[in-house]
C-alpha cells in the first residue's frame, strides 16, 4: 500500500520550524513496509489544503496528515478533511469529557472553542491524545485511510507509536517485524560493503542502512503471517549481520543509544568514568550525562581547553606539550592518565583536535584528533581525520570517543581474561 | 510573488534525513517578502517529479527544486524540469571545464557520467557551485522561475545565498532589506505580547517573531526601491524594539550567535570564564567552546554531576549540601564562588537542576533548575522551572546560563561605573 505524508501548518511554510514529523512518519512508514511516495506541506487555508487532500486521496491507499487541529479558527483540517470524504461532524461526547479533565487537571478554565476539538467525523475512529487536547482521527473511506494527527511531535509520536502503527499494521495481510542492528567503529561507506551482497538479493527481509554521526544503523524488516513467523524471518540476517560486524555492534535494540550502550557496559562492570576534553569542550561528558541513571558511574569531567589548564588540573608538563603540542596522541594519552590520577575513576577518555575553522597547519590540518582511553591503567590512543565544519568535527570526535571507550574496554576484559600482559 | 519549494530524494521519503533543505529556503523566501503556499517532496521518479512540478507550474510563479543534479542515472531533476518547459539540452562548455578542473585538483578521475552534469537546459542561467560539481539551473518561462539547486546542503546554502536570492531579490519591483533583532532572558509569549501592537499594525516593514531555545528572534523586513530607503524603513522599528527590550537584546546581527555575544562580552572586557555543570552536563563549556576564538577566555569547566564530585573538586561543605539539596540556591552559589576560588576565572557559573525523568518531588520537581552567576566577587541566583524532556531542560539551562552571564556582567559594569556597593 502507498502512503501520502501531508503536514499542515503555516509555521513550515514560514520556515520556522523544520519539518521532523515528516521524517519521523516516513521513517516509520518505510519499517511498516509501506512505500511513500510523496509529502506536502500546506497552510491552514480551507482551498488549499483542500486541494492538497484531494490530489493525495487520487494518489495514495493511505493520508497520514498532521497539523491543524487545534481549538482556533485557523485549525481545519479536521473540517476540511471530513468535507473531502463526505462525512458530517457530531459532539463526540467521550472527547467532550476528556478535554473537560484534562483543563480541570491544570486548573484551566475551558474556552467556547475548545469544544471544536470534540467535533468528530460520523463514522470516524477517535483515537486518544494522553497528551494534548485534540484526539487523532481515522476515517476510512472507498478503501482509502485517512489519518489525522496532533501537529506538536510529543503528542505525535506516542499518538503514531501506540495507536496509529498498530492501525497501519493490519490494513495488510500478515505482520511486519523489524529490528535494528546498530554498529558503531565502522565507517558509512565500509559498513555499506560489508552488507551490499546481502542488500542486493534481499526481498524479504530487507535491509536497509541508515547513515548516523559516527554509527551506522542496519534495519531488518520482514513481512509474514504472523510476528513468530518474522522474527524466524529476522533471525538468520541479525545473526548474519552478526558475524560480520562482531563487536562493533553494540546494540540490537531500537531504544538504545551509543552513549547508553557504554553506561550500561561501565554499570555491568562496576566501573566509574571520567572525562577529559579540549576540542569537544564538554560535549562527551554532555552526551553521557544525557543518560539518565548516569549518576552511578560519572565521577567527574574536566575542560581543559587550553594548554594552561592541561598542565594546571592535569599535571601534563610543559616540554611535552612544547615537544609533542597539544594536538598528539602524546598529549592525549597524558590527559587520559591525568584524569586518572586526579579522579581516581576507572575509565578516563582525553579527547584533544583541531575543530577548525582556524588552527589547522600542513602537517596538523583542521579535523585531525586524538582520543585516549585508559581502562584500569592500560591507554589506548586513536587518530582520526574528521572533514566538515567546527561542529561536524566535535560531534564525529564524541562518536568515536564513545566507540573507543567500548572498545577498550571490551578489550580490557578480553586480555584480562585470556591473561594477556600487552 | 509565490514559491513553491520541491524536495527531491528517496531518502527524504525514506525518513532517512530531515528536510532541512525545505526549512533554510522557507525562511529566506520569508525574509524575500516571497508568500510560500506549499512545499512537495517526491522521489528521483520520471513521472511522478514531472506530475509535481506541472503541478506547482500551475499555482505558483517560482520552483525553488532541490536535489536530483547528480552523476548518477537516478538523478533526473534537471532532465524533467528542462522536459517540462520544453527545453532540449546542450553541453555547456564552462560547466564542463569546471567539472574537469575540480576532478583534477583532487586527483579523481573523471568517468563517462560525471559529463551528465555539464549538460544545461537551453537559455537557461548556469550557476556557478564552488563547493561540488553539480551547478545550479535557473530557466525563466512564460513569466515563471524555475530554479535547480544541488541537494547537499553545504552546497545549497552558499550557492542560495550568493547566487539565488540576489537573483529572486531583483524579481520584484524594488528591494527586500531586513535586520534581525535577537532578544534573550525573554519568555517568547511576552515577547510576542510586548510586539503585538506593533506587529497588528505592520505592513512595510513587516515584523515576524521566531521562537528558539531559551530566545526570541524578531526580524523586521522592509521593502523599498533601494536599500537606502528600506534601510530608512527599518531602523525605525529596530528603535523602537530597542526601547522595548533594553538589555535584552544581544545583537541585531544575524549571524551572531547567543554564546557569540557572551563571549565577545568577555573579550571586549579582559574577562576570563570557569563553568561548573552538574545537570546540563557539560553543554554550556560545550557551547562556548563551539565559537572560533574562544581560547583567549575559557580557563577551564568542571563537570560536577555527583554531590561527591562537588564537594571533592569545589570545596562545598558536606553540610551544607545536607541543608539545603544539591538542587538550591546555595549550591549553585557555591558552585560558582568554588570555581572562582579554583579556576581565578573571572566570570564563574555554576547551573545545578533536575533533567528528569526521574528524581522529582512536589517540592523539587523535575525542571527546577538553579544557576549562579559570579562576576569579579558579586554573585547572581536564578531560580527556573523548565519544562519538556531531560534533553530540554537541559537546553533551556544552558540558554539561561548564557542569558545570566550575560546580564551578569552588564549589572557589575554598570554597578561599578555608578559606584554602587550592592
Amino acid at each position: 500500500m502507498t502512503v501520502e505524508i501531508i503536514s499542515v501548518g503555516t509555521e513550515i511554510l514560514l520556515g520556522n520550524i523544520v519539518n521532523t514529523n515528516a521524517a519521523y512518519l516516513a521513517e516509520k512508514c518505510a519499517a511498516l513496509g509501506l512505500s511513500c511516495f510523496y509529502q506536502d506541506v500546506v497552510g491552514d487555508n480551507e482551498e488549499r489544503l483542500m486541494g492538497v487532500i484531494r490530489t493525495a486521496l487520487s494518489r495514495a491507499d493511505i493520508l497520514l496528515i498532521s497539523g491543524g487541529l487545534g481549538p482556533t479558527q485557523d485549525d481545519l483540517t479536521k473540517e476540511v478533511a471530513a468535507k473531502a470524504l463526505g462525512k458530517e461532524l457530531y459532539l463526540h461526547e467521550p472527547s467532550k469529557r476528556m478535554i473537560e479533565e484534562f483543563f480541570q487537571k491544570r486548573g484551566i478554565e475551558i474556552t467556547e472553542n475548545n469544544w471544536k476539538q470534540a467535533m468528530m467525523p460520523v463514522g470516524c475512529i477517535v483515537v486518544e491524545n494522553p497528551n494534548g487536547t485534540a484526539p487523532g482521527v481515522i476515517m476510512e473511506d472507498n478503501g482509502r485511510h485517512v489519518v489525522l494527527m496532533p501537529g506538536p511531535p510529543n503528542e505525535l509520536m506516542p499518538m503514531f507509536e501506540n495507536s496509529i502503527m498498530p492501525y497501519l499494521n493490519e490494513l495488510e495481510p500478515g505482520i511486519i517485524y523489524s529490528q535494528t542492528v546498530k554498529v558503531c567503529g565502522v565507517g558509512e561507506s565500509k559498513a555499506e560493503s560489508m552488507v551490499e551482497d546481502l542488500i542486493n538479493t534481499q526481498s524479504n527481509p530487507t535491509i536497509a542502512t541508515y547513515a548516523k554521526t559516527g554509527e551506522v544503523h542496519l534495519r531488518v524488516t520482514a513481512r509474514a503471517e504472523d510476528e513468530k513467523e518474522a522474527r524466524k524471518l529476522v533471525k538468520p540476517i541479525v545473526k548474519e549481520l552478526k558475524g560480520r560486524f562482531g563487536n562493533n555492534i553494540y546494540t540490537t535494540q531500537e531504544e538504545i543509544t551509543l552513549e547508553k550502550a557504554v553506561v550500561d557496559l561501565l554499570l555491568a562492570n562496576h566501573l566509574t568514568v571520567c572525562t577529559v576534553e579540549s576540542c569537544t569542550g564538554g560535549m562527551l561528558a554532555a552526551r553521557l550525562i544525557n543518560v539518565a541513571g548516569v549518576s552511578e558511574v560519572f565521577k567527574s569531567g574536566y575542560i581543559t581547553y587550553s594548554n594552561k589548564a592541561k598542565r594546571r588540573i592535569l599535571g601534563i608538563k610543559k616540554p611535552l606539550l612544547e615537544k609533542y603540542g597539544a594536538v598528539s596522541p602524546e598529549t592525549a594519552k597524558e590527559m587520559a592518565k591525568g584524569a586518572a590520577i586526579i579522579s581516581k575513576a576507572d575509565v578516563t577518555v582525553g579527547i584533544t583536535g583541531i575543530a577548525g575553522p582556524d588552527g589547522g597547519t600542513d602537517e596538523k590540518p583542521v579535523g585531525l584528533v586524538y582520543i585516549a582511553c585508559n581502562v584500569c591503567g592500560r591507554t589506548n590512543v586513536k587518530k582520526y581525520n574528521f572533514s566538515g565544519n567546527r561542529m561536524k568535527i566535535r560531534e564525529n570526535s564524541v562518536s568515536a570517543a564513545l566507540s573507543l571507550m567500548r572498545e577498550s574496554i571490551l578489550k580490557y576484559y578480553s586480555e584480562v581474561t585470556f591473561g594477556s600482559n600487552k
